[in-house]
Formats: C-alpha cells, structure tokens, sequence
C-alpha cells in the first residue's frame, strides 16, 4: 500500500517559514507522510475563495486522501477545529464553512468531529498558529492510522457559508462572478445549461458589458475577443482568448451576470 | 524500485485549482505516483517561454521520469496531444512545439504518439480543460505501466518551434533575449563560445546599451554593475550583479543582442 | 524505513528553470529521494531574510532531513560551500552566515566541513549556477548514505551573521522589525516577554505610530485595528486584524520597534 498522502491548502504565501514550519511538524510525526501543495495562496482570510477552490479541487482526489485546511481568520479564539468526512473525502478545516460547499450534491450527510483531544497537539499551542500546532500534528497522527474518535468528539451543527445569488426566471437567468482564474477568466455561479447555444438567440451581460459569442473553447474565437463558455466545471464562464476577460473589463467576483433569452 | 514520478508544468498560476484537480486525478488513478512540480508559472499560453524553460529543466531528469506539460491556447480544438519520446526522455504535451526545443543535440529522431484511445481520458471531456481530463489521466495510467501504443497512435509530423535569429559574422555575432530570468537576468541565444574572453578586446551591446566588463560569475563585478558572462546553459548572459537587469534597461525577450569583436 | 527527504529553499523564484533542473540532477542520482519544497521566493539574495526563514522553520524537521538552501550572492567566488550538522538538523549552505541563527539556544557547537570532493559535482561546474552542479549533486550522493566526511573537509570557522540590535533597559525595550510575512504582519526581534500584557500599562510604538491594543489572538481586535501580541515564533508581532500592517504603516525590515513601560 503506498504511503498515506496529507495536501496542504493555506493562505500563508508561497514565501512563508509557516507553511514550512507545517511540514516538518507532519514529517517529523509521520517521516513517511506523502505531502502534496494544493496552493499556498488562497488571498488572506478568504474563505469564500477557498470554499470554491475546494469544491474544485477536492472531488478529484481519491477517498485515502487527508485534506489540511488553513484559511482561519478566527485562529486562535473559540473557532472549532473540524475533521469532516463528506463526500468520502476527509479534511481538517477551521469552523468556518470553508468545506461546506464540498456538500452540494452529496446525498450522505457529512459526519464531523471537533477536535478537542489536546494530547495529539503541540505544546504550547500558539494563539495564531493552529496551522502547525493543531492542524498538522493531527493531520500527521490521523495519516498514521489513529481512528477519529481518538482526537475528537462528534458535532452535529457548523458554520455554512452561503451561496452566491442565482435567480432563474423563463427568459432570463440572473448570477454572479464567483471565481477569477490565473488567466482572468471569470467564473459564475450560473450553470452551463443556461448558456444560449451558438447560433441559438440570446445575451450574456457581465458587469454591464454584452458578451458577444458563444463558443465551446477558447480557441474558436479570435484573439481578444471576449466569449461566453461553459467551464470545466460546468458553469457559465466569460473569457477573452489569449487574453485576460477581468482585465479588460475591470471585473471580480461579485459582479453581476445576466443571461437574456430572446424568443 | 522507487515508485514512479510524475512532474508537471503548466501556466494554470500556483493559485489554481486546475492544478490541484490534475494532482487529484492522478492520485485516483496511481496513488503511488509522486509528484514533482517544476512550475505552474509559465506565462499564460507562452509556448516559447514553455519551450525554453522545458529544454533548460527535462535533460537534467533520468529517463524514467514521466513530464506532463500543459500551456495549451489551443484547447479543446483539433490540435492533438502528443506522447514524445526524445533523448531518452518522455512528455506529454500539446502539439504546439513546445518540447521540440529538446531535440537540438540527440542524434536519435524523437518517437512521437498522438492520444487517441478515449478509454483513458475522464469522461466527459471538457473542452477548456485537457490538463484533467487527458493528460493528468493518461499520465497516471502511463505510470502504472501502460504501454504508449495502448494510449495513442504514432505520428511522424508535428508542429516545430523556430529558434531565434542567430547571425553570425567574423567579426560580428547577432542574437535575441530568449529568456530572462527570476533575478532579471538576460539569457541570449548567443552561445557562449562568442563572449569576448576577459581582457580581450570586444564590445557587447544589448538593446542599445553597451555592456562594459565580461566576467566568469555575479560577483567578480562591483554590486549594480552591468557585466556579461556565459550563463549556467552555455549561453551569453547579461546581468547586473546583486541587480536586476531586465529592470535597468528596460529590456526583455526578443530585444536585440550583439557581440562585436574588435582586432 | 522511509524513502529519504531533501527540501529545497532558494531565491530562484516559483517560475525558474533553475529550481526544476535541481530537481532533476537530485532524481537523476538518487530517484528514491523525496523532494519537499520548503520556498522559492527568498528575495534575490537577501541571506538575512533566508536566515529568518530557516530559523523559523528547519527547526521543526526531524533529524533525518537534508535541507538544501541555495541563496548565494557569492556563487562562483572562492566562498565555501557548507554541510552543516546543527542541533540535530543537516544542511547544505552556501558559507554566508544563513545558517547560524540555527544555533540559537543549541548548547552543542555545530560540525561543519567544507565541500571539498569534486567527484561529488556534475562536470563541468558552472560559475553561477552550483546549486545544480555542486548543491543538488552532493545532497543526493549524502542522502544514499555517503558519509559527509567522504564530500568534505571539516572547518572551525565560517561567516557569521550578526543579529540585529535589541536594547534591554528596565522601562524600555528597542528592536526592529526582522521579518514581514505573506499577511503583512511585523515580527519583531523583541522577545513575547516584553509585551504589556493585555490592561497593563505600556505603550509600543513602531516607526512611529503609537500601537493602541495588545492582544492574545488576531480576532481578539476589532476588524482593521492595529494590535500588538506575541507570535507564534515567540517575539513581539504588529498586526492589523483582517488586514496588512506592513502597508497600513508603510514599515518593513529594519524599522524600529520601541516598549515602553509606564509604572
């Protein structure tokens, strides 16, 4: 059996001793931990950010995995700290909903635990770094074969961040920017469904700007020119090909997108 | 036997989900691969920079190592996905030139595959993301020891990246900035061979600006001075010592470079 | 037993040829090794900044890691290169003092050799470029069980980099800043000991601004309030809770950090 594999999601920066501090703690409980960087560069105490980047990335790995979370505004105060089973996959999360949208369209409901057995901690626990005094040396205990129930205790209520806006209607769908990739493509809650063929009638406006084409991929548009998608993850995306779509229209996530069906 | 590696290059940004999703499909497939970033920083559908960072980072790697490269603008169209084989080293990579750069000094011509067995890309394919959905999945069935004639078909004709233009005179050699690097280092296509040797006589120019002294490393040359020397790639290097020379002269990929040889 | 761990820390940037090509040559010697990036993004060859760094995070590896670090304004010049064994931890250093702060509460004088054994080096050596042809080469020999004393010779003196200045007096403690990190906060070189606790009388002032509150946690202050605490590193942190202190205040590296005690 391959060695146990723990990834590691934070907003410390790719230049942070933190995120190293991490891996020696893991390494230094479990020398045979496999460790994986998600990223290191979820923008500082964006929990919605990483909510997403989680729904994004976390379905495609197998159930073996342990998922370590660390974008934790609340560090340090009475914040629990979760291991939540959902979906079967498995993370160490700050209580503050930043799993939760791991939960959409998983039927079994999600089992959580705090954490709340100290003896599995380091010692002295830092006010603001529960990212190498709790949450690694747990991840690093629990990737050795340590059963849940040892360092936690069962919760059946959590912080749930709330969905992005999206209002459905017969001839229009009305949602929001929820997403700004590396290329400045923009992302939106509406799924792709809603997107008007190519060919087939209809308007996308995003921030006030009408988008002009549908297509399939990027690369049947011309250069520049700003396109209407459905993403890889299956929802309205706007984009420019070989171009930057947030740049060029000074728009981030929030920012309204309607699509208008013409009969 | 060590377990098989895999690394992985693209311009999807270290804060990209897109990365973490390729790393999740792999994982699911062979949990036993190790995974090796080299960089997910290529400029955005960049495939010269991606070719000159790929012939400057692959040959250093044994052979049995396995590189998935994805700086792909042409996703989701008919451009294919190619399985390469060139001096004993192996790629996939999107047909766009970018791992032909490696060719240059192996005798033995590249043995070449273009993907064509759906059975081993995620169903569906999305037309935006390859890098998930083909690559990072025939990748990993690669590493479990699938044979390439089980994932593609050969081809003998691929789309080749043109070098630079490199003039050379007797008294006399033009060239370009291919790359410039973290510290604003100028890489040249100039080899080497051409610098004007310490002391003896010979100008270099690049963009204009006349570069004084020719040393053997960094700090052979007062702090903020501009210097040129053989780069660690065997090629001619412009650099400003504990500075940054692309940010003095305001030069960058593609300005001119050119070594004249006085007598 | 497992497979051994070299983590790498350079200034060479998340988007370098030159971090993937020491991967490479690591892989090519010893393919069983386990890479762990601990950062890239050392500023250019600022070794009191990679002296931070490592002190806040090797520490925290177990004994059987080798930790490479290549931030080396020196390279190509006769500076030495250094295995280092100190506190029970194993390094590869350029001899620029980047490692010393590692002997800080180490009672045990650390063993240095000097690299000295050029069958251990790729051939030819670049002059600017020994992080692949004498750091990466070397370490993956060392972690195949070679004995240091078989790639070096050892030394009794080495450059040591001086700390910076802290003033001790009965009403007053004076630092500076040492270290800005990812969320802008400002790590001081002032021991957590010297901070009023909370509702004591004290003031500190940092390049002067007068700080208001000092609080146990980031979330203990109201959103956008500039607070003092104690880091996790143990020293006197200015923070802004949600928000980035380093910009608020418009201080980094260097500036002074003033306690006064009001009786």
């Amino acid at each position: 059996m391959a060695d146990p594999i723990i990834t590691l999601t934070t907003d410390f920066g790719d230049d942070s001793p933190y995120v190293a501090a991490m891996k020696g703690v893991i390494l230094g409980i479990n020398p045979a931990a496999r460790l994986v960087d998600l990223s290191h560069r979820m923008p500082p105490q964006d929990v919605r950010h990483a909510a997403y980047f989680l729904a994004n990335a976390i379905p495609y790995f197998p159930p073996a995995v342990l998922h370590v979370v660390v974008v934790d505004p609340g560090v340090g105060t009475e914040r629990a700290v979760l291991h939540v089973a959902v979906g079967g996959r498995r993370l160490l999360a700050p209580d503050n909903g930043c799993w939760t949208w791991l939960t959409q369209g998983v039927a079994q409901p999600p089992t959580v635990h705090r954490l709340t057995q100290p003896r599995y901690w380091r010692e002295p626990v830092s006010a603001t770094f529960h990212g190498r005094d709790i949450f690694a040396s747990v991840a690093a205990h629990l990737s050795l074969g340590l059963p849940v129930a040892d360092v936690g205790t069962p919760v059946s209520s959590w912080v749930v961040l709330v969905r992005e806006p999206l209002v459905v209607q017969p001839d229009r769908v009305a949602g929001v920017i929820v997403f700004v990739d590396h290329f400045g493509n923009l992302i939106t809650n509406i799924p792709g469904e809603a997107l008007p063929r190519p060919g087939r009638p209809g308007h996308v406006t995003v921030a006030g700007h009408a988008v002009r084409g549908c297509v399939r991929t990027y690369a049947e548009a011309e250069p520049g020119a700003l396109v209407a998608l459905v993403s890889s993850c299956g929802h309205l995306e706007i984009a420019v090909n070989q171009g930057n779509a947030a740049r060029l229209l000074g728009a981030g996530v929030g920012a309204e997108v309607v699509v208008k069906f013409t009969r």
